[in-house]
């Protein structure tokens, strides 16, 4: 049923280009205006003595300073502003069988910072503060079906943690169910197949950060039996299916996790709060924080108002990158079977020192011209030869916090001539080892995710 | 090799006896004198102004304040001081085949706050002041063989959390490696089967947490093959083992992943820095930290003197426990596998807000009168027939940190009668899905390896 649904993107309810004018004429009909305002014009935040930038509720986020420690890297140690919302919110994906296939219900949703202002979304994306109606509004569509959920009802439920770079330890309740009953579909909602969204990733700036994220945890090898008919998976398809489901990995995953506890044991990460308004780094203006060398990103206030059937608008902080980045996993087979070269990366949010990123994970603004001084594999994957490259599209970060932050997500095929001997914090894995470090929290960080829900199975 | 090691209690490189008759040889042989002295008197130690109990050097460990906000339990906040030890340290056992069978070299290790003086330990235990030197002393025995173990020497390597209570976010590395050459049994050590140690878990407070925590990690199904000969293996052994393999469990692992999700999703922990001289309970005294109330805790400051075949000496800071404790699994079989029934508990040390705790971890000093406000299944552990009890031996805690803590361990097996609904914060787990969150980090809290690693099965 979710194999019917993840090779299917013909004759399904809506088809694959209906939806894509759908996402156009949205973006159409909807404006979407983010002025900047200074800090002391944003309607309902105000700058604290440190220089944060909070809700005059203490609800939703704040954007708060840290001191960041560490024995990992060149860069003994910094300060930043960081994201701070210490809150489990949900990302959910409702689904249902209809005519054999299991159909997802997503949403067309409309973020400030989004390049493009329209974007496919889960069913429901709602902070705690959202559905404890913190802000007074009516609760999300669909909010109850989550809340009320059965355990049989759930196809996946697991905590997966966000940028590390630009969120403090925060973590979304990924989860997906599946209903039974007769679910309406709203105005801004449609019934996709799992097939139609994969092919949807393959545009830039199509799937949100927030689809990719839940997608990611869809082990397909699971949903797979020996019944299913594969005619229309690509050759590729089960190539990842193989890698999926083996034991024939080059290490076990008890290596894996000796690596991993070596290198936690070896970096230390330490963060404090550290006053915005005392940083070297780091400028307190009356309408941004920013860096007096222009990099990284800054802090800016805007002011949104959104015209669609009814008027909104609100203020709110919002988080704009300076830089792009790119985000790649170089794939190999071993033996015939696919791996996945992953990354130890620490980055100063994470909630658990380092997370398993991919490959390459880094700004592409400005590069360092010596060769040596850039990131491993950079050189490599930004070279790589067109024939190699399996993936290569620009996807966004969350919309609702980052104003137009895109970063070039790429897969790029190696062979017999790439080294299996790779630098301490590498290793390879297969996508069955993969899996089950996704599944439990605190893994696999967001760019990683990303990158896995983008898998496709059908070419 | 390794299952040999689990069922070979006889014949022995060491009788258990002569183990025995050695670690209480040692104790009489050893004096520890442990005398207290005020705070001002503490050798290389000072009081902050915050009142926080810190190595002049910021090395090894401090005693700080924290403010607790959760909406967890019922009480929504509180201040304590707390152990802090931001380092990942080192509890290793080496590991040897002779004879065919696979023999741990353990410790007769001297602590400070051990109710006995002299404990079994794992050959190494280093904090990364010790391995890294920082006072001065010489490396510990037998840290080059972990240092340089190759990943197929390692038998075991996971991070795992300490007492979450007491510390905060507290991890050391658990590891067990295997060599092949000839190792030397220095004057404090002795070869000693697996079966052998967990015969010695039956005896109170001769098996030292760390041991315990370190020999939780093995999963001995993983390491028992079809050609493995069983005799020796009692009933209950072959249960576990049943319960390690199958799966046939009452729910599977994305039930639990999922009912975790939703408990960490639900509990919010704000841990925030809080002067202790500030504190309302908690009173900051010359020569003690503790409460008007005389509950939990107090931080007390020790002039240790070791006589020995050397004299050292040494002051230090150590907790001590007001109430005793207790630690309690029930276990039940559910369609012929025994299942655990696990608790998802919030400790204010917590790296991970929640981890699964015994059925029953509390303390046991001052009890509720009204049997409606004890904790759940407390009465019924207490008072459970003792054909139902299959372990109950008082173990200590870490007696480099802790002075004369010891708390209860105990198994409780249940029948038919036992309801398999239980409250919205516990589930029931086979030794299979025990084991699946253990190997990755902070999942089973320390009391629950505790009690994990007590499980006998030979008898």
């Amino acid at each position: 049923m979710l194999i019917k649904s993840l090779l299917h993107t013909e004759n399904t309810i809506h088809s694959t280009l209906d939806i894509k004018k759908w996402i156009e004429q949205r973006n159409r009909e909807v404006k979407v205006q983010v002025d900047r305002v200074p800090f002391s014009q944003l309607d309902k935040w105000h700058i604290d003595s440190d220089g944060s930038v909070r809700h005059d509720s203490g609800k939703f986020f704040s954007i708060e300073g840290i001191k960041i420690e560490t024995d990992y890297g060149n860069k003994k140690s910094w300060t930043q502003p960081i994201i701070n919302q210490p809150e489990v919110g949900y990302l959910g994906i409702l689904t249902k069988e209809i005519d054999g296939i299991l159909y997802f219900l997503m949403q067309a949703k409309i973020e400030p910072g989004n390049v493009n202002c329209v974007q496919i979304s889960p069913t429901l994306q709602a902070t705690k503060s959202n559905y404890s109606r913190v802000h007074q509004g009516k609760a999300p569509h669909y909010l109850d079906y989550f809340v009320n959920a059965k355990p049989n009802q759930i196809i996946l439920d697991q905590l997966q943690s966000e940028q590390g770079a630009r969120f403090l330890r925060k973590r979304n309740r990924n989860i997906i169910i599946k209903v039974e009953e007769d679910v309406p579909e709203l105005e801004d909602f449609r019934w996709m197949t799992l097939g139609q969204i994969k092919e949807m990733m393959g545009y830039d700036n199509m799937v949100n950060m927030d689809t990719r994220t839940v997608l990611s945890g869809l082990n397909i090898a699971e949903f797979t039996s020996l019944a299913d008919d594969l005619t229309l998976m690509g050759y590729r398809g089960k190539d990842y299916l193989l890698s999926a489901t083996t034991n024939h990995s080059l290490y076990n995953i008890n290596n894996h996790l000796s690596w991993l506890a070596n290198l936690k044991a070896k970096y230390d990460l330490f963060v404090s709060p550290y006053p915005i308004n005392q940083m070297d780094d780091w400028q307190l203006k009356d309408d941004e924080i920013s860096r007096p060398d222009g990099l990284y990103f800054r802090i800016i206030g805007v002011n949104v108002t959104i015209e669609n059937r009814e008027v909104s608008s609100w203020c709110q902080p919002l988080v704009q990158p300076m830089q792009e980045g790119v985000c790649a996993y170089i794939i190999k087979k071993i033996h015939g079977v696919y791996h996945f070269l992953v990354q130890a990366k620490m980055e100063c949010g994470n909630f658990d020192v380092l997370e398993l990123a991919p490959t390459l994970q880094c700004l592409t603004g400005k590069v360092p011209s010596n060769h040596e001084h850039r990131p491993v594999f950079y050189d490599f994957i930004m070279n790589a030869p067109k024939d190699n490259i399996i993936y290569d599209v620009k996807q966004s970060e969350e919309g609702g916090r980052f104003y137009h932050e895109q970063n070039r997500n790429m897969i790029v095929e190696v062979g017999d001539d790439f080294p299996i001997e790779v630098p301490e914090r590498y290793t390879w894995m297969t996508l069955e080892q993969i899996y089950q470090f996704l599944r439990f929290n605190n893994y696999l960080n967001i760019q990683s995710r990303s990158l896995i829900a983008a898998l496709n199975y059908i070419n």
